[in-house]
């Protein structure tokens, strides 16, 4: 995409009414839009980061057996009664809202209510069980407090499955499968280095859940940290008999803050037995479906790697998720043969399957520079007169800042590495 | 896919409390799944059906140079208030919520105020126009009647695209561009041939708005229209001045109930003056933006397409918006020989880039053939015993229910024209 063209523009500044350094770093750089405390709008350079970023889970849940739908928005007040969540004393981070006739509804801010009742109709026998089921979708949160920028949003773009099973054995089986895709994808958006899988309170149906806490200042949670092992225990669980059950010893543990950016969990048969969704076992018996809840919130993921990655010149994206693979920066753009020799590269990047980013701005290089680092994309050639004429070009990788001279001949395969 | 996967099943018979055609048949086809009047679930293959839509506007709209983003359904009362568009009175399709400190919020029925709001960061000078800005997005419209089925939801999926220009001229270059996009989006998606351009009433700004009208017993609207032309004209604007205007003759139009698949207005200056939306133009003074908002709904697409294509058996779906390319039905299942060629078949298919459906349930034939119309995938191939022995294959057009006789040696062939 040609930078002149994109309608975003950085800023100079960050926000003054911004407390967290990822709605700070996002909004200057152009990537996203505040509409209010908690609620943000997805610009081009931000779309494009949180669709790579849906692909990856997707490809991730499809891998492990997950059908894809999308549930409405709106609730029907009278299936959350059934499971006693519709009471705002009970659950308050309702948004509600009303039909003309005064009907009320919700704004859904899980699904395991709808969804459960949806199967009523497709699950009867053993033969139709066990089932995944899983979507990206929009939820609503009525959060008091909202100044974590996209980590905690009122709402907020979010990928949840749920899974049907039998028996509590093959729950076992695929919650172990979703425990080892959800570090997978951790890995590929580039935080797999900083999140670990943590036992936490469990419920009525198993004495932990599973979240996937990932280091951070800029986290909310306290949790203790066994690096060797790779598994931590959230602060709400952490005590002796649970750390002999474990096999952790206290004095390896190290006491860090961490955000919770995933998180899998035993439901057993609560909400199928309050809503009915029951199937017919191999005696002919009805039995309850056994049900689990696997869920990422796709922007807090997306803020927490800006919280982690980002250096004092601003975002820097891992690879995979990053909104292009190639920064081209056109110095001297009024000079035919300079910017002739540019939008070369970038056709022929292009066609070489790459994402670039071409700038070709009728700025000076200092903005030109400072935008780049400030947007973050993972690599980036700089096209000028002087290397033009030397035939000689720098290459500098983002992150590690990490400047490779190439001489002409070898550009294309230096950056297709 | 394997069918006997799919966690959705097909009904024997049309749900009893829905009126609308296209509902009945999506839902007894378990592609979708109704929440409440007006509120839909996206089933798996109801959501392959929307993303496939989706995927055609996008290109088109790329195309003619849109920018995608993802605003927010969560509104500010502030800036609607500016625009006269907060109070009840003057919208009445408002869903409204609140925070917990009590600030009224909105849920977004259209997106001009919040993105007219958000560009004043990012248009300053002439030189940041023209620019097209995008999204595919949920909007929510608290309607009284919805007996339509997706064609007039309450919460429905809707891309709508907003132009920025700096003069006349280049508004209606740009309008016109759009104009022939959405002709292709009609053409791509099925509806080409019973689908028009119609003028209904403008606005403030121009005499004219521009709908794409679909001819369906299920639409809500009356148009006039002109086949040889290719074009009507809306009930609202049908006056013997409107036809000397438009070079039409009473004589050659015809009556015809039709509905709104997307419709295209120039805005003018409305939002950008409320807004203060302004550009310094090349003598420096400022002037306002002039806008074009440009929608499509993708539920009432995919609603009206069910309308137009179907017929006795089921749904029939247009090639490129099919929820597969091909539904192999295996009978005899049990046996080996069959059941082995039959997902050779499929494999074969799927690495030639066609999305299958295989109905490997433990079915009847009867079931498989009535559900395989009910489902409607334009192109089946049945793999039986008989068929396995003869070396000869029958492949059947859902829409025309040609049937072609193919052997063994051409079924690749036949399946991949």
């Amino acid at each position: 995409m040609r930078q002149s063209q994109l309608f975003t523009k950085t800023r100079k500044e960050a926000p003054k009414d911004e407390e967290a350094k990822n709605a700070k770093l996002l909004i200057q750089a152009g990537y996203i839009h505040k509409e209010m405390a908690g609620v943000y709008d997805m610009l081009p350079l931000g779309l494009r980061v949180l669709k790579k970023i849906e692909n990856i889970i997707r490809e991730e849940m499809d891998n492990i057996g997950g059908q894809e739908i999308e549930l409405s928005s709106l609730q029907d007040k009278n299936l959350w009664e059934k499971t006693d969540r519709w009471n705002d004393q009970n659950v308050d981070i309702w948004f509600k809202t009303k039909l003309k006739n005064d009907t009320e509804l919700g704004l859904g801010f899980t699904h395991e209510e709808p969804l459960t009742h949806l199967l009523k109709d497709h699950i009867n026998s053993y033969k139709d069980l066990p089932k995944y089921i899983y979507q990206f979708q929009t939820k609503f949160r009525n959060e008091t407090r909202a100044k974590s920028g996209i980590m905690r949003g009122r709402e907020f773009l979010m990928k949840d499955l749920y899974s049907f099973s039998k028996t509590d054995e093959e729950h076992s089986d695929f919650y172990k499968k979703a425990r080892d895709a959800y570090l997978k994808i951790f890995q590929r958006v580039g935080l797999g280095d900083v999140t670990f899988m943590t036992f936490a309170s469990g419920g009525s149906f198993s004495q932990f859940s599973h979240e996937f806490q990932t280091i951070t200042d800029a986290g909310e949670d306290t949790i203790y940290l066994s690096r060797e092992k790779k598994i931590a225990v959230n602060k709400e669980v952490y005590n002796d008999d649970v750390l002999n059950q474990l096999g952790l010893d206290k004095s390896s543990l190290e006491e860090v803050t961490a955000v919770e950016v995933g998180n899998i969990f035993n439901l057993g048969t609560k909400f199928s037995d309050a809503l009915e969704l029951k199937f017919k076992n191999e005696s002919g018996d009805l039995q309850s479906v056994i049900m689990g809840s696997y869920g990422i919130g796709l922007g807090r993921l997306m803020g927490t790697v800006v919280e982690v990655m980002s250096d004092e010149k601003g975002i820097v994206w891992p690879k995979n998720i990053a909104p292009f693979d190639i920064h081209i920066l056109v110095l001297n753009q009024d000079d035919e043969d300079v910017s002739k020799y540019a939008f070369d590269l970038y056709e022929k990047l292009q066609k070489e399957g790459k994402e670039v980013l071409i700038d070709d701005r009728d700025k000076g290089a200092g903005e030109k520079f400072a935008d780049s680092d400030l947007i973050g994309i993972p690599t980036r050639i700089v096209i000028s007169r002087k290397a033009v004429d030397s035939s000689l070009f720098e290459i500098v990788d983002r992150q590690s800042q990490k400047v490779t001279q190439v001489n002409e001949s070898d550009i294309l395969a230096e950056l297709m590495r």
